[in-house]
């Protein structure tokens, strides 16, 4: 019998578990080659804009196999829709029963890209982070400070946004979070602050320039899930002594990593993989002065924990 | 409010409809470029075996957009579980929203594929069918014969199976639905008798032999939907005077004309597409001697027009 999960439940069931071990985990798997990731299916739509992304896969000997759809919209919000949909879909590796739905909106996506982002900023974030910088006043903008914050031991945040409205609301409903907030239409002044800094827009062209990012900083990329996207200039690639990809084989296809190839300011042997900085941190940030780069794309892996997690809560 | 839709109330909305034309209609839309499907999704699982695929695409300017999972675990039996399950996931093209969800447990594949297999026969069979043959005596040997003979006018079959067990259990159930119907062990046989041939096992390797094939007759292949599975001898395709592909690009990575071409005796140029066909006869059978050949891997589009079917005739 199909168990089928509508967000209140699984919201829930969140409250109970720290997703941050299991996506670490699950990093590590994925780099030892135990997971089986075939590449991202997409869906694009012109008329309106739109995006799904079909990510799929197991964990060779678990119990699940696991399909995330989850899709973007953006001019959802002009009918009052949320611009993100999706679910999670687990079935049985041994008997392919499908096992559980986990009607999550696209809201467990949100939660493994944040924890992502906190796995990164734990494995790669200098020492003492000085302040926390964001780019992007979204759902991401919020949900990576959240995951990340408590990992590196900082509450005082500077935001970058288009809009002064966007900022505002960020300010207000951070900052009733406990954070402290500054905004700003300035990249610049991100960058002067910050020493980590998490990219979470959906831009198309680079948002943070080479010239502004000080030594000892740690960027990570989050937006840029399709081959158009992009927010950092490649040069930064080009600069930091430890570019690492969340998978090495889909950042050659999308994301910061593929843009700075292109340019020809980055070479794939030096790209290093989240799994294993995670299992030999010798691989990632060996001193306070270095910049190291992180681009997230998404990868199947995360769906399989964070779903897996939540049904052990739902089930236990 | 996503719909959630139990088997149960699925077998009730078909009873209402008829899938042909939504099936054809989908073939033709395809071949005339109207249909984004993506390659297909899969996973295989080695211990126990099991293979699983994810079909998803749109037609242009339609409402939805479909995702389809289905697996088959053939190992399954052992436990009493069915060696089928699946589901098809339908979104809406302009937001996203996950409008509906069918948990067919794999049965709106199965119509899908019986339907498709109609739609050939009604295109290619020769004016007067003799008798069908059906290789296979699992579901799809029962449900591509239940969807194909009233479009041919043929209640008369043989049918092939490796078990007689199987064989007189398809007899009675088949029997009881008003088909006067043989069994046997030897292909050569059904060969001799039909002159339209649908096979519909997971045979690895050729079950129908050249030599046996008289002119006139039309085959259809639906089972060997990985690189692994075949069912004819490739000199059949080699021979015959037209070969029609459900999907030309999936049929060269797939199925019975990958193994053709792969052997050296079918090139591609002598592809037809189905929805061609369809749209223009001409392009198919013109005599009665001669011998026709459709191979069926399953194409997303089958999956978009049945659950749009099932959708309608559930919200009507």
């Amino acid at each position: 019998m199909t168990m089928v999960v509508e967000l209140s439940r699984i919201e829930e069931a969140l409250k109970g578990l720290d997703p941050i071990a299991a996506i670490e985990d699950g990093f590590v798997a994925y780099s030892q080659g135990r997971v089986v990731v075939p590449p991202v299916g997409e869906l694009i739509f012109r008329d309106p804009p739109g995006d799904v992304h079909i990510k799929y896969g197991f964990i060779e000997g678990d119990d699940f196999y696991v399909v995330k759809i989850a899709s973007g919209f953006y001019q959802n919000a002009a009918q009052g829709l949320p611009p993100h949909s999706g679910l999670m879909l687990m079935f049985r590796q041994k008997t392919g029963e499908l096992d559980c739905i986990l009607l999550d909106e696209g809201h467990l996506t949100n939660v493994r890209t944040a924890a992502a982002g906190a796995v990164v900023a734990k494995a790669l974030a200098p020492s003492r982070v000085e302040r926390i910088g964001i780019f992007g006043t979204g759902v991401q903008g919020r949900m990576q400070l959240e995951y990340t914050a408590p990992l590196v031991d900082c509450r005082d945040v500077i935001v970058w946004g288009r809009s002064e409205n966007a900022l505002a609301a960020y300010k207000d409903s951070m900052g009733a979070l406990g954070f402290a907030v500054e905004t700003t239409r300035d990249a610049g002044a991100v960058a002067a602050a910050c020493n980590l800094i998490i990219t979470a827009t959906p831009a198309m062209s680079p948002l943070l320039h080479n010239d502004d990012v000080r030594p000892g900083t740690h960027i990570t990329a989050v937006g840029s899930d399709t081959p158009d996207k992009r927010e950092l200039d490649p040069a930064i690639l080009g600069r930091a002594d430890v570019v690492v990809a969340d998978s090495i084989s889909q950042c050659l296809e999308r994301g910061e990593i593929f843009h700075a190839i292109e340019a020809g300011v980055l070479e794939r042997d030096r790209l290093v993989e989240l799994g294993n900085v995670i299992a030999d941190p010798l691989l990632g940030r060996t001193s306070d002065n270095q910049i190291t780069v992180a681009d997230l794309t998404g990868v199947a892996v995360q769906d399989i924990q964070i779903s897996k997690a939540v049904y052990r809560a739902l089930t236990a």
